[in-house]
């Protein structure tokens, strides 16, 4: 459990209208059981996929959620609500039950990534802290799954804290990304709370701070000798990378190897080969070279393709609020209430009613084929993809290793073809007959209503 | 002081170089006082000006700055540290000087926001923090600034909870667009925090769970019967409105005033008209139209300049995460250890080194008319916009009320000439001598030693 670490989620983080309306439910008993789905009407212009991820601080925040007396004490005071609600919030637990795609799963549009069945007002309660995390993480996994993609097997290292929407938000980062395959995070407390391995260099501050950049090497070497990467480019980077090399040749003299040289700026195609020419002259061909600087996954392809001697990649701020995409158009939508199907007629955007599940296919490779949206209760053929993590409020299993997410996270992408993967494709789930009646079925009971 | 509250920051939320830097400082004594300026290099392409916003929660959170034990053993525990090092961070404290525009302030390239004068390892330890805070609440701030100046006096609420990147960014929307000219936000949590307003109307969710969307609205009423907005597009708009002025002239006759109705999808322009004129012709001029969904600045700007009769705006995700530049190019530089100029001596980015000043002046009719950057000692004409908040780790003053910062914010926005507000002219500051003097010669010196 780290929620309270680092999450530390009030119940008032929510809208005041999830208030408002609960009181209405309160007051006129309307306390039957609501579903509510979870998903992407429609995926950004630039992502073929999603990769799923929020779930975990989403369940443990479910779990723990509360109004304190300070927080009862600040509704009160708007003198807009009932005593009696402020007695039912004072009371409030999460009692329901969630469906969920497992961090790590791939998906597609119209899939619901969450489902939810609880008393109305709790459901409904819920929303803001629903939307929220799974939104964040999602929208970061799938950023960075991009950039590991590009990287071709070389390691990508998440040095986006400093630029992420917030402190909370870089450590989703840090946790979404090392998901998505990512190596490490440069954010130590992510790397406390979630046991993600963490790394660093040195900054040109570093540098700068010494009278000479040699000097600023070597002393860094003498106290980091197995964690030594030299940064090169803030004087001059052909004449730092020598400086470095000159370094650690000193300390491979005495049995100690400098991990590698850092380009931060310039043009780092050309200056890696020339940087690589001077390492491996000076006998450093172990020493690596990193390079990190406004990446995203289409820098990263650039530079992999060009087929410059570039071994790793650290990876920050467009990654860590997935520049390109910083949102999903996640909807968490009423689909029954008290056992009847419910929706929105709005025009052009459909929204399934009732409760679902995603039956995934496969082809003989072992690739996906394709996913077919249903009915929760429907046996179509195909994997099933949702799966129930909490129930009358209770968690059914503990935490899991985050390792076994990222390792699923892998299983889940390699399964997709490479059209997919390199974003030519974006499926659709097919949706079942079952399906399509029911919304049919529902539309005309609300129209006749109309 | 809100820090403890919400932000609670860890001394480790810090990237590991910032540590690992900091050793080889400490272990070599150097602990002389370091200045760092952070400042915008460059500004997003879509935006004219800056609002700073985001320093009082990173003052309090410097302030508050600790490694605890438990932090400690998760150092030790990496096998990267010395012993004396860990000791030094366990007494570690901030005890610098910090020198900020006050928020709310307008500001353009280069111009510093914050300047941190404290002894090295701690100016270095708190980067992370100081680029991430600043960062967030100015992006958003100055978008939801652009939405304000859209909206041509018509309320803006924040709506942005649900898709902020994390549940702290949206605490910091909430602040940041409060500050801004946002009049309220639907977060409860930043109401309480922050003592912003709150307000809320309801969500198709609330209206699909009754059986008629009439019994939906009237229930509604009945429990609020001072701040009902219904929500009217549901099923089918024109006859939700026909519902909501039924529900409101009900209401009417036992003296009581439905606030507004809220369209939230369709063609808004067409619609509110329509809506407008169901509402005038039931005798009920006086309710208002409240429109949301998918809003930024040019959406706005569109509605406002339709002549459509639209009296509020609900401002969300696009606003939350400022979408279209979700990050600044903030760059947090040393520009002066142990009274030296330093600088990093990269291709086409100048970096001025020194401690400095923003001078700023205006025209005849009080309108912003250029700015000039200087070094914090020199005495040049115009107001001088760096002000020290912190001396030795103390703060100089208390937290202002966020009503103060609103209004400088206003007043720094109404002071901009209108080619400025419009975006159509985006300034830069003027450059002093003496600070083109420094730069050139700390560029000879750096370049003698290459």
């Amino acid at each position: 459990m780290f929620t309270a670490k680092w999450l530390n989620p009030s119940a008032l983080l929510t809208d005041l209208y999830e208030l408002t309306m609960s009181q209405v439910y309160v007051e006129r008993e309307m306390l039957a059981p609501a579903t509510f789905s979870l998903f992407v009407r429609k995926l950004p212009s630039n992502r073929s996929f999603l990769l799923a991820a929020g779930l975990w601080p989403l369940l443990e925040a479910l779990h723990e959620l509360r109004f304190n007396e300070e927080d009862l004490a600040y509704l009160e005071s708007l003198k807009i609500f009932k005593p009696t609600f402020l007695d039912y919030l004072k009371n409030f637990r999460f009692t329901g039950e969630v469906w969920a795609l497992p961090e790590g799963t791939v998906f597609f549009e119209n899939e619901p990534v969450v489902e939810i069945t609880a008393p109305l007002p709790e459901a409904q309660i819920v929303e803001t802290l629903v939307i929220n995390l799974i939104n964040i993480e999602t929208a970061i996994a799938t950023k960075a799954a991009l950039c590991v993609l590009a990287a071709r097997g070389r390691p990508c290292v998440d040095f986006g804290a400093r630029r992420t929407q917030g402190l909370e938000a870089s450590l989703h980062a840090a946790r979404a990304s090392y998901i998505a395959g990512f190596s490490a995070t440069s954010n130590v407390l992510a790397g406390k709370l979630f046991g993600i391995p963490v790394t660093g260099t040195m900054a040109h501050s570093y540098i700068e701070s010494f009278d000479r950049e040699e000097e600023a090497f070597r002393a860094f070497a003498e106290n980091f000798p197995e964690n030594a990467v030299f940064l090169v480019d803030t004087y001059d980077t052909l004449e730092g990378a020598r400086r470095a090399a000159r370094v650690a040749l000193k300390l491979k003299e005495r049995g100690l190897l400098v991990r590698g040289v850092r380009l931060d700026s310039g043009d780092v195609i050309e200056l890696s080969r020339k940087v690589r020419r001077i390492l491996d002259e000076a006998g450093l061909s172990e020493v690596k070279i990193f390079v990190s600087g406004g990446l995203d996954e289409k820098k990263i392809a650039e530079i992999v393709s060009s087929g410059a001697p570039v071994d790793a990649f650290g990876v920050g701020t467009k990654m860590g609020v997935s520049a390109d995409a910083p949102y999903l158009d996640l909807a968490y939508k009423l689909v029954e209430y008290d056992g009847r199907p419910r929706m929105k007629l709005s025009e052009g955007k459909i929204t399934y009613p009732g409760r679902k599940q995603v039956f995934r296919r496969y082809d003989a490779a072992g690739l996906f084929y394709e996913d077919e949206l249903g009915l929760r209760e429907e046996n179509l053929p195909g994997k099933t993809l949702l799966t129930c993590f909490m129930r009358e409020g209770r968690l059914l299993e503990g935490t899991p290793p985050i390792s076994d997410i990222r390792q699923r996270a892998a299983e889940e992408i390699n399964r997709l073809p490479v059209d997919i993967r390199e974003g030519r494709r974006t499926p659709a789930p097919r949706t079942s007959e079952a399906l399509l009646r029911l919304h049919r079925e529902t539309v005309e009971r609300l129209r006749e209503r109309l």
